[in-house]
This record gives C-alpha cells, sequence and structure tokens, in this order.
C-alpha cells in the first residue's frame, strides 16, 4: 500500500495533476474536515486519514481546523514525517513542537519573493505620491480635490530602509534601485548576496534614523514580535512612512496608530495586520494610507510557483527521504 | 524700464523667490485675471499686463481665462514672445496659431518623465494585481472576498507595449525592466537611445498583438486623436490591460468601455480621460480598473523640477533671446 499525502488548504492545481506528480509514489486524499474535532479524529487507528505520512499545508486550512499547535501536532504522531507549508511564513505552524516530536517543515522561500516585493513597492508608491487616496476621491467624484501635491514626493533620491535583508528584501532593493531610491539595510546578519549600493547599516536605531520609508521584511518569531515598537517608531524623523508586506504583529500596531494621530507618521502602507482578518478601523481613518487585505502573494503566477515549490518538497521527501526548503529552526537538527 | 514675464497659473515657488531669480531682468507680475475678458483686458494698451514679453503658463489658469486658443493668442501679440509651458503635454496652447504669430512656446520634457513613469508602474501594477481592488475591498470591510488571485498575474515575464517611446515610456521600460517585463515598443521613429532589450517592432498591429499591457506615452495632437480605437483595441488579445497617464483622447474611450463590458479587456489605469475633470461614469462599473485623478505629475519634488525648468526657459529668453525646450513643431522656424 502507498503512503498517503494530504493536501491541507486550498490548492490550484486540479487535484487529478497533483495525483499524476505523485502517480507510485504516493496516494493523495484531500483534507475535508469541516471542524478541528474531526480532523484530530482522523488521525486515530482506523480514521479517514490513517497512513498519511506527509501533508501539503496552506493557511486556509486555519478557517476550519485551526493553526497546526500542540494539539495537532499531537494527532499527527507518529505518522506524519512532513509538512510541506505553501508559503514564506510559516508562523502558523509550531515548529519548535514539531522539531522535538520529528516532523520536518519546509516552506516555500524564493517562490514569494517577486510578488510580495512588488507589493511592497505599490504600497511604497501609493503613499509617497497618495496615489490609493487619488483613487477614492476620483471614485468620490471629488476628482483631485483633496489630494495635497506638497505633501507627495518622487520616489528618485529618497531612502528606503529595508528591516530584514532575505530574498523579498533584496528583490525590493532591486526594484527601487531602478529609479535609483537609497537603500539602506539591517539585518542580524550581512547579506552576502547585497550588492554594492544596498549599504548595511550597524544597528536599528541606524537604519530608522535614515529612512525616510522604512519597508519591514522580517518573519515573526517571539524575538520579532513588535520588534518596531513606540521607541523605534519614534526614532524614525517626522513625516516617515512605513510599509509592511511581512506580518502585522512585528509592528506595535498601537504605537504605528498613535503615530499616525500625531503626525510623526506620514502615512503607512500595509497588507498585513496584527489581527487579520480583522483591521483596526482606527487606521481607515487616515486616508493617505494605502491598505490590502493580505494579497502579498495572491496571483497565479505566484501561487503556482509556490505550490510546485511546496509539493516538491513533499516529492522529495517520499522519494529521497528529504525535501529542501526545511525552515531555518529545524536545520540544527539535520 | 524692465520688461515683463507673467506668472499664469499654479506655481509653488514662492512668488519671492522668482522675483530673485528674474532680479535686474524682468519684472514678474501675477496673472490675477477671474475671466477671459478680464484676461483680454489687460493685454490693451495702458492694460495692466501692458510691457508683458514673457508667460510661464500652468494649465491650472485654464480655469479662470480658458486653454490658450486663436482668441487670447491675438491679444498677446505683439508684445509677447514666449511662452513657457509647466508640463510635457501643451496641447492647451494652439501652437501653430503661435508660429504663425512668432510666438515661441517650450514645454518641460525630462522633468516629468520620472514622476509620470512611475505613475503608469503603479496603474500597471494595480492592474495586474487588482490592488486598487483590494484596497477598496478593504475599506468596505469585505477583506479580500470578491478578488481572485486566478484573475491576477505577476508582471515578471509578461509584455510592456510602449506605445510612443519618448522620455516617459523610456523612463517606464527601465523601471519595469527590474523584474523584468518583456519591453516592446512603436513610435514613429526607432528611439536611439532605447537599450537593447526595449524591442521596436514594424507596425501598430504587431506592438497590439503582443500586448499583456498597452501603455500610452504619445502627445495629443490631431493626429494621435484616438489613435487607439475600436480596431486597435480588438487587436490586442483578450483579457489585456491598457494604461494611460498621455491625454485621454488619444484613446477612443466609448470603444475601450465597451471592451471592458464584453470582456476583451480585463481592466483599464488611467491617469487621464477624455473630458477632464469629467470622468464617464462607466469607468467605474469596473472594480478592478484603477483610475486616478490625473496625478501624474502631482508631487512637490517633479513639480518644483518642471518650474525651474519652466522658468529657465523663460529666462534664457530674456538674456540670450532664446531658451531651450521648443517644442516640435516650432523647431522647423528656427
Amino acid at each position: 500500500m502507498l503512503p498517503r499525502i494530504m493536501l491541507c488548504g486550498r490548492i490550484v492545481w486540479a487535484h487529478q495533476d497533483v495525483k499524476e506528480l505523485f502517480n507510485g509514489i504516493a496516494e493523495v486524499i484531500p483534507m475535508n474536515s469541516p471542524n478541528r474535532a474531526d480532523f484530530l479524529a482522523g488521525f486515530k487507528p482506523g480514521g479517514k486519514y490513517e497512513g498519511t505520512v506527509g501533508i501539503y499545508r496552506h493557511n486556509t486550512s486555519a478557517d476550519s481546523i485551526g493553526v497546526f499547535d500542540k494539539e495537532i501536532i499531537a494527532a499527527l504522531v507518529p505518522q506524519v514525517k512532513w509538512i510541506a507549508h505553501n508559503g514564506a511564513g510559516y508562523d502558523q505552524i509550531d515548529v519548535l513542537e514539531c522539531k522535538a516530536k520529528g516532523i520536518y517543515v519546509s516552506n516555500t522561500p524564493g517562490a514569494v519573493d517577486d510578488a510580495t516585493a512588488t507589493t511592497a513597492l505599490y504600497l511604497l508608491i501609493a503613499c509617497l505620491r497618495h496615489f490609493s487616496y487619488g483613487e477614492r476621491s476620483l471614485r468620490e467624484l471629488k476628482w483631485k480635490k483633496p489630494i495635497s501635491a506638497g505633501a507627495t514626493h518622487d520616489l528618485t533620491g529618497r531612502t528606503l530602509a529595508i528591516l530584514g535583508l532575505g530574498g523579498i528584501g533584496l528583490r525590493l532593493a532591486y526594484l527601487v534601485h531602478a529609479f535609483p531610491m537609497r537603500v539602506i539595510y539591517y539585518s542580524r546578519h550581512r547579506n552576502d548576496d547585497a550588492p554594492e549600493w544596498c549599504e548595511y547599516v550597524d544597528s536599528m536605531e541606524e537604519l530608522l534614523a535614515q529612512a525616510d520609508v522604512l519597508s519591514v521584511h522580517v518573519p515573526l518569531r517571539k524575538e520579532t514580535e513588535h520588534l518596531v515598537g513606540e521607541k523605534e517608531i519614534r526614532a524614525m524623523k517626522k513625516g516617515s512612512i512605513i510599509v509592511n508586506t511581512a506580518r502585522g504583529k512585528v509592528i506595535d500596531e498601537e504605537a504605528m496608530i498613535r503615530a499616525l494621530e500625531d503626525g510623526h507618521l506620514s502615512s503607512v502602507g500595509l497588507d498585513v495586520y496584527a489581527d487579520e482578518p480583522s483591521v483596526n478601523p482606527r487606521l481607515l481613518d487616515f486616508p493617505q494610507n494605502a491598505l490590502l487585505p493580505h494579497m502579498g502573494t495572491e496571483n497565479q503566477d505566484s501561487q503556482r510557483k509556490m505550490e510546485v515549490r511546496a509539493l516538491t518538497n513533499l516529492r522529495d521527501f517520499l522519494i529521497q527521504g528529504k525535501g529542501n526548503d526545511i525552515v531555518p529552526e529545524m536545520k540544527s537538527k539535520l
């Protein structure tokens, strides 16, 4: 009997095509539980998910069964050995618990860089030029009456400060270099792939002090929660802009809103929020804010790329015993 | 007595600073006519504008005195010798009439390239990714419910077709090359400044057939009115996108709306309209359209650049008898 792999959450590929990909290697089954209890029961002896060794996971599965916390992970033991998450951010999976229980977790780095960096670029333009504001003004039949050119800027020559220069941050650096903006970055480590014009600064303080626009590209971990807090926001110049396409909780949202209210920040461009899909209504009070409903990777080309990468990780695991893209927290274990 | 120059329409520079620039060269006077009759009277012998040899002109002056048509131009003769228009597009000035009457017209090429190309890039991203739609969805508290990732695309690898490769089109080419998009263009003449990857196609038909996105960058002249009409739009692939940051009348707006209605075009990104500031309300029926209220150069950095360039043209005329940036229609006369 073939081992089983489970498709857990949204997948754009036709089920039939996925079956082809795993033909002779694994049986492909859907996760069809309407709630967590049903899911947990499915992994019990004789349950509908018995024999599942690998899981393709998309965040949409949380809508029915919740995030992959200790309870879910306990149910997967001892059968499941690999969770191939579709996405760069895997904060919905308790990876340390997975590590403790001998389950590997992979994500899809690289595949999301293009789409997410494009999202950050869009928000950056929308905030600097008040374009999102202008679009709403037009659709309210006010033409450009509420817009003040004096409050807006070209990108060219401004300083973009990138917090966390991984794949997405570096991709954004290249996109804005076309203008060019001046690009500086701060990361835990200097990125050896960074080109000469992408300048490493030694400290968070230095990064914030020079930023016209701060763009956040760090994953959400315990250490990065509220990494950009009251103190950091106040270290930025008056009138500066924050763009966030990473995770909402990396920024102290309350502190950010206070800074908008007293004019310290001129606007924010957000694709992510502290409590999605809820959005703090105070953010909507500022017409110059550009606010997207977490669409960073929402397009068919990138989603296909991400699915291929996640499924390839599963396939490699089944054939070779190990996939690529194991998340950093797990690497020490290998 | 010094010759006089008139500031006609919006200027961001402080009046005092402009006086400094022309110190000892010309007296700087404002255009303060509430209507056309008052303006025309001002140029009569003993009128308040007597002695004006040069005019700095911004399109906002049309709000009170109308465009520079035959009637206005007749009033300027024989005193005014130079009209330094602030903007790339000078379709509000009857340049052939000016030429016939011995008045030179200059515009501000180059100064607008950055801001306008950025606007086109923003509209292009907004249309391909449905970001403008997403922003409105969020502000209507619907999160991303109405958005379908399957209807959206990455920029990377798509084909951008540029109609008219002047300064703005070329600047846009460089911005999207960072992704990269494939870039093709058609112009009356091949642009010698175009890099190798920016491919000239021999005909409008060829350009349209290959376009995923068509971006329009030709000035409005008699020959370019409705240059993109029913036939041209239907020559594009089903599901393609049109971006226009040039002038509304270059496109047959009715034909474009019909193509949106029957799904031939998937969306349009517009900064300009056939009858500004009126916007055809049928354009608003399509939530995936990105519609800006003619903000192409609306930001303080570019406006400063444009004003400096327009005023420099006037100053050079006063000192050397000739400014730079004379519009192409006039060059044959020099």
